[in-house]
């Protein structure tokens, strides 16, 4: 008779409420499946009168995250922030126990620190759950493309966005509209500016970063662009042009040997594979090497799939105690004899430009100078009568698009500061980047 | 300083080459992430003549494979078929070695012999290649959710017959014409049966379902009907239905506690996101309780994609081996308690079905009469003038698509039976299963 293993849990959220409840009543799958018995021993939480979706059995419960630690195998931290989350992480690791967390922002940011701490105590943390909710990216990146270099991914991570977005497009929804929406929906927080503002997803590309390119980029050096200033009218005539609005997040290896992390509203062809992900949902776009393009998409968010993702991380390291009597991870944050990451600061990419001007002659032309005075090169222009449709205003100026070749940010960033100056021009310009990959 | 471990490999085909070409070129980026120093001790093939796009270095060749698992601390079979293969794999169980394959049919119809092999003698068998390709099927099904219960499974799972039926709907080529291209672009074989005929689709199926329902499916038991028959008439009727044609592997559980499990040309609608899977890709959808839909997409077939998978297996093993001195799985094939899975004979199913009948009166009348008594509902009719322009032959009958709601299929090739005796019921009809599910 194998003992059973020991799994015990801070913070009883939502996401802890559903791990508890996964744990006690798949108990009987895991064991066949797995061949291997896990127990709870402990629950914490601050306030144990809230009302849960699942009742955490009494004897099960506590307010004292530090007992937690002492008596389990395993600890599980679903508290979220940086506070108490990381001094409960670094106290299990501190005694050896392996950690589980779901905590995008502790990892993104302090990973470094509690991998090398787990490394000191000859233990391990997993978090898988930290990005994607229930969508196994970590488990794929770490170990089915460990013999693969990645050279680029491309995410859909933040289900609240897109959400929003979806919205938009579907129902020409204001973007104050479709956020309103999607908090009734329970699917944005009261407070959304993590999501809305990308932080959430910039976490999340930072985490993926890491493990795809082997050091630790510099969270502060992320670019990052929300969703709060997409007007539907640009939605709108980019579907006519063949492209869908997401907010992507990517990472890749630019011609330096630097790595573009970026969270920002991005154009993408109808026949990218991630054009038909839609509403709450998450899919990812790694792509490598040997293997090519790899694709996963599934749920980003929710109790039960970001629980799963929790559970996938427990059995694993419960399998290995109860098999090794210790734990490992086949490809850890920070790989040996990799450090920082050096992140790009410029970008090279297509661009959509709208540019609010006057209806009279010459306009075109002294736009285009300006332009190619910055070497950019110009892939379409539109500007046509059933433009104004979208327009609601029928006396103010009229749009005028310009997509881009590929140029560097900086470059388009210098010409757009000419174009503004020029009188015609009545509006501050609209930029959205553009991502060409097709599948 | 960690010993490395040794890896063998048998059969060198193109995958085989793929293994060997990854392995020494990604030596040093493997021991980066897994921290595991990986050496090839040797690689058994028939013929060393032959040319291979990779060079295998002379002091690995051999043509003795029983050299080959003396020599390795894993070995890695790639020989095919089931009859070296096979010898090869048991042997190097009993001597106690983990074992990795890309060998579906071997799996597929000797799994559950290997696995116990595997268990008796303490060691491991992966087979993450054989399904899927590149695409990390198996450790996400085996590992990822290990907490959730399996309820569907759906899987574009053969890339040869997609690239045919695309083509087919692309450019209106028949059956043979389409194949014959796939066959001069590298993506059929010279002899296509197993691909045509859904053979290795039905393979791929039966190593999904025992991992997901924790048996044995009887193979000889698993439904399959290739795309040998398929016309370009039902591809175009299907899409201006708002269908595509795929053939598809699916996985169920019915209402009675059996699995239906089944290969077979398939209507899905144009969301459902295997729609969009083009071309030779390959994709899966997992449905499970805890974490609902699960998408994975990307190259089921090539050397490269293959070998990752191959190789990933290699260092999950190697990993285990140089942490703990021995291997283990976390879902292997079998659960406890579990030994058979009861394969539904029976599937519910919507059915399309194309009745080639004279135009005049009391035709739809006496059909639908037939219908309605063996309590097949209709969802839809199509009889319009317009289907026309696809018939070739203006003066034969003319095309009657009717669109079922859900039954048992024995129902439908009763009615079928019937209707075609019918005297204005001119050809053999034509039935095709309908998938409804959507995203």
């Amino acid at each position: 008779m194998v003992k059973p293993i020991k799994v015990g849990i801070i913070g009883c959220g939502v996401v802890g409420t559903g791990v508890v409840q996964i744990l006690l009543e798949q108990k009987k799958l895991i064991q066949q499946k797995a061949g291997i018995e896990i127990e709870i021993s402990a629950v914490a939480a601050r306030n144990w009168n809230k009302k849960r979706f699942y009742e955490v059995p009494k004897n099960l419960q506590t307010t004292d995250w530090k007992k937690v630690i002492e008596k389990s195998d395993i600890v599980v931290e679903l508290v979220g922030g940086v506070d108490v989350a990381k001094e409960a992480v670094v106290q299990a690791l501190k005694a050896g126990k392996p950690v589980v967390t779901a905590n995008k922002h502790l990892i993104a940011e302090y990973g470094k620190e509690l991998v090398s701490l787990a490394r000191e105590n000859k233990t391990t943390i997993l978090f898988e759950a930290a990005v994607g909710g229930g969508i196994p990216l970590i488990k794929v990146l770490k170990e089915s493309l460990v013999s693969n270099n990645v050279e680029e991914i491309q995410g859909i991570l933040n289900g609240t966005t897109n959400y929003i977005l979806t919205r938009m497009e579907e129902d020409n929804l204001p973007f104050k509209e479709a956020l309103k929406e999607a908090q009734e929906k329970g699917y944005a927080e009261a407070d959304p500016t993590f999501d809305i503002e990308g932080i959430d997803a910039a976490h999340k590309i930072t985490i993926l970063a890491n493990l795809a390119f082997g050091g630790f980029v510099d969270f502060k050096k992320v670019f990052v662009e929300g969703i709060t200033n997409v007007e539907v009218l640009d939605i709108k005539l980019g579907r006519e042009l063949g492209y869908t609005l997401k907010l992507l997040a990517i990472a890749k290896k630019n011609s330096k040997g630097q790595v573009e992390v970026r969270v920002h509203p991005t154009f993408i062809p109808m026949d990218n594979p991630l054009s038909n992900v839609r509403g709450v949902f998450n899919a990812v776009l790694f792509k490598s090497d040997y293997l090519g393009k790899l694709k996963l998409q599934g749920a980003g968010a929710g109790a039960y799939p970001t629980a799963t993702a929790v559970v996938q991380d427990i059995v694993q390291l419960a399998k290995q105690l109860s098999c090794c009597g210790k734990t490992f991870d086949i490809t850890p944050l920070g790989w040996k004899g990799k450090e920082e990451i050096p992140v790009a600061e410029d970008f090279y990419s297509r661009y959509y430009l709208r540019l609010d001007v006057e209806d009279k002659p010459g306009v075109l032309h002294q736009i285009a100078g300006i332009l190619a005075e910055k070497n950019i090169s110009i892939a379409g222009v539109l500007q046509q009568e059933w433009v104004l449709k979208f327009v609601n205003d029928k006396n103010s100026a009229i749009p005028l698009i310009i997509l881009t070749h590929k140029a560097y940010e900086s470059q388009i960033k210098e010409a757009l500061k000419e174009i503004q100056k020029l009188p015609f021009v009545k509006k501050k310009p609209v930029l959205i980047r553009v991502e060409e990959e097709r599948y």
